[in-house]
């Protein structure tokens, strides 16, 4: 049974890859790591742990790296890049969540993140971990990027439409989030009396997410981001000037055939109205197609809940292709109600 | 000191104007309306309003019309028509907050509202009670009628844009709104379980507000509703595909003097980021004006609070110009911080 | 595998019940009964469950229930006494989670329903269903009456005390429920807008719950129940005057081994600080138990997931003795951190 | 026109007086003071103030103290101690929302506060500034110290009843707050993840404001705060053993008469039940009042907005009797629905 790390397991896509994982039948959480409470017991920090996952957290370092066979990193940006070769050299398979390796463009990294990548030469080398799409790479990859939630919940609503060649104009993507999707880092903008009651834009047209869109579907995105007070999920809504001449039952039999061995992946008519309420809780990802044939527009929103099919359920969705497993193993299947 | 009466003194609307209008400086309230509650005190119903609104709450009726000189409605849809020329009779001024006399065309609103109008001849002869346009038309008539929530902050971003002969494509309105919305109807889908922690959309398309938008401002808008969990509020987000060549600081300065008279609507440069925060308990319209020049996109946010600016706040604007008071009396200036 | 039926499929009990039995390893889940809903696909219904419950809603009625050995009541009070008999022909075992049979004193019945009764020989002969005490009249019982939600948090708070013969006075049980405990019913009292954002007290010393705290426990209690916003959870706090001279320690130790047996019950020290952010999603309940010597109070608070251990889950508890199968099986036991 | 000073003005509680004291009557707000953002405009940090308070932030000092006449504190404990020779030097009364002069004893100052008090002569000279029962001292009074938000809930709902002998034992003071309570402090524990979905108990026995309110209402209190997702208010649930022969009418009248002269609290009978909903936005304390004789106990719910009668509201209200203006000028009267 393949031996598991997480590193980066106090934060709240660490914390969730704890509780799938610990589950998971085809695989044996060996090692928690993490910055701010190495020395202390998961259980300890998280009573509702207790019992269940009392591992203890230790600083990420070559002590314990040979314990390991794969390893989760649910850390910041800027870190994955300075350990990788180190991974190798303990011959390491690593599901990334971080933004160190989804761009392909140095250039682009350093525009968006701010400073110069150290691996340059890696870049565009490294799988994309959205397995619809990318399954075959990911199953012998040594090491696989997943992309951002955002990311992943606009490249599955407007891949299909791009693959096709209907877009015929720049892609509006207006998005919503969930709390979560900001992490458990201390600012004031995540304090709860700042977000309760509150409905905000931010970072229009300049989020980092933006150019992962970009370079999965070929397609020009105005990607606008918003926050929403609660806890859990994102529903992106995707509107996507086309050809005319297209039919609501053309482009739904198209993303039907596009998806039909995804597992996860359920595509709905126009007149079903989608909500984060279908989807929390687990890795599905819900897709609404609609066409306007009066303005030659195609609306498609797509519901996934940020902390799993955005981040660490995709990242497990990875782990089982990579270990042969069934690509469902140990992620939740049916939606809590409430 | 004019006399005013209120029907559907109980909804969410009607509610909200007992509170500004029993408060403000210029009117008197004299009678409140309602046909579920009729009989009882509005501060026995209401028991925050007890020593400050202790008025009994009436049916509509002959009986008490000659006690007022406004009267303001909010009431369902397909009520105001049937009683239009009741009013008249009484030489009553409305301010009427319904959808009735919103639409220009009698086939646009048989096809919104599912029935035909009874008095389709005065459809296009009320003016819109959007001041900051039609400032003129509502200082002398009888009876004025607001717009919808959605299409007030709608109209109040695209129409400037509009006017300057930018657009040049279907506009899209992806627009987001507190709960109350909804009002205070007895359905399942406004259930506190149902709505809490998770963010849908509906009505892509359909939306009744839609109409509206379209006449006001001469362009075609893909209109895309939301609900959000919390209670006051809409951010609308739109996206307009524009003419080439603008400047941020040239279409900043055409918002700027569009409004430049107008009391509620204040204009943001894009770097500010929107948010419902800033507006909520006010009349106030938060603009945030973003030209995106590389894909020839104006990112217009628009926030309001739905039953302020999106409502009552509008429908008593509307009445201080109706009665020569400042446009500003009565209607709460300062944001509540939380 | 017992064949089981859920009557009451649609609220919110229900739609646990047919979530997590529909995934339990030791049942098959036969038949979903739905007065509200017959003739509909439970997933046309809630989508949440496509491709997993996709079973048809019926009337509950004699037509189907020889396919069924265990038969989940999630019906209102008043209608289990009706369905008794019929039930007993059938040979069904029955799990009701109303509260029909809670109660063992007709008088009590009458005074808290308001209406006598149909079975009042049978009251105080069936077993409640809280294994923690009564887990062997549970095993063999052919019907089995759950407790209510705010019930089971304080009578497993306040049980092992009163048992010890500590208490020497009126105990105040100050409990907080969220908002899923009033059900699924439209009222005005449960819309989103009505709630978020409030804090409430109701039914004080008068709520239904009471006289069962009282007569499992033997003790008088003040009741007092508050609103939450929020959808789910129960923290009860239990103010408890006790003897002179007990120990911190003592009551600990005395807790700990009333619920050593108990897979679901965890005891705590006075120093961890409760939270229903610990029990959530499970059928967990946390015990924090503190003595204040100096005043010679116990306080111990309890939190429940008042959908699971406070409903559904215990019910499903139940069944689990009741056909012999692990306590545990099929009922959640990590706590999702958000 | 007595001129105002507000330190602390960027904090919740320093932004309510900012926003109150600057729509007042008969004060002039002339120097808001900041350390964290000093040297910034007010309105360019909240921007909701842009028009309304442009004032800069300037550091508290002596350079600017000759130009205030009252001063409100809404501080951290620890420093208004410091100041407190500085200001008397240069006349300016006092206005204190912090802990450092509430307690009489300085034993208790030192530990709860963790440290000795430097002015412990001071203590038990300084009027506490609940106008409801001070409202002689507070006028004249170069110095007042607000009560904590909790204390002033508790202290209403219990000092008539201890006044009057009917207590008898220890109270239970179980109070629940909104999160703003904690203030705008970066902590883990006030991210909106965090908080949203769950309730919490915190500080039981330990709390600061117990002493408080013991030292006020001269009885022993189990004070048990708990923290409710939501941003304002606070209900206190005390539960007060009392005599027998009390009679729910002789309790009801001298609620009714000891708060005949108090604008801000209203009694209600034990069959109104209470809510934040009823208060919040306000500076109204409501008082439901219910005997339940078959247990000698008194229920008495107490609900107030903690960032107004339990802070910023209460402290106006000292200021306005300080000055001689009507009590209620500048506070809002009526509450909003949602």
């Amino acid at each position: 049974m393949p031996r598991v790390g997480i590193a980066g397991a106090t934060g709240y896509t660490g914390i969730e890859l704890v509780r799938l994982l610990s589950a998971h039948p085809h695989v044996s959480v060996r090692r928690l790591y993490s910055k701010s409470h190495a020395g202390r017991l998961f259980s300890d920090i998280f009573p509702q742990f207790l019992g269940h996952v009392d591992l203890p957290l230790d600083p990420l370092s070559v002590d314990t790296l040979s314990d390991i066979d794969i390893l989760f990193l649910a850390l910041p940006h800027g870190q994955a890049q300075h350990y990788f070769d180190l991974f190798q050299s303990f011959n390491i398979r690593v599901v990334d969540l971080s933004a160190d390796f989804r761009l392909a463009n140095p250039v682009d990294y350093t525009l968006y993140y701010g400073e110069p990548h150290i691996k340059p030469d890696l870049l565009g080398s490294i799988p994309l971990g959205l397995p619809e799409f990318y399954r075959d790479e990911i199953r012998d990859a040594p090491y696989v990027a997943c992309p951002g939630c955002y990311a992943t919940s606009v490249m599955l609503a407007l891949k299909p439409a791009a693959t096709a060649g209907w877009v015929k104009g720049p892609v509006i993507a207006d998005a919503k989030s969930g709390v979560s999707g900001a992490g458990k880092t201390l600012k004031e903008s995540s304090l709860y009396c700042e977000v309760n009651g509150t409905f905000s834009a931010y970072a229009t047209h300049s989020h980092r997410h933006r150019p992962e869109m970009e370079l999965v579907t070929g397609q020009t995105v105005l990607f606008s981001p918003h926050l929403v007070p609660m806890n859990r999920g994102i529903l992106a809504s995707v509107y996507v000037p086309v050809v005319e001449h297209l039919t609501q039952s053309q482009v739904y039999a198209h993303y039907q055939s596009t998806y039909a061995d995804a597992p996860f992946v359920t595509i709905h008519e126009g007149s079903k109205t989608p909500s984060t309420k279908y989807i929390w809780g687990t890795n599905n990802c819900w897709l609404t197609v609609r066409l306007c044939p009066d303005i030659n527009q195609l609306v498609i929103f797509s519901a996934i809940d940020n902390l799993l099919k955005g981040a660490s359920g995709q990242a497990i969705q990875c782990m089982n292709i990579m270990i042969g497993a069934p690509e469902t193993s140990g992620l939740p299947a049916i939606t809590p109600y409430l």
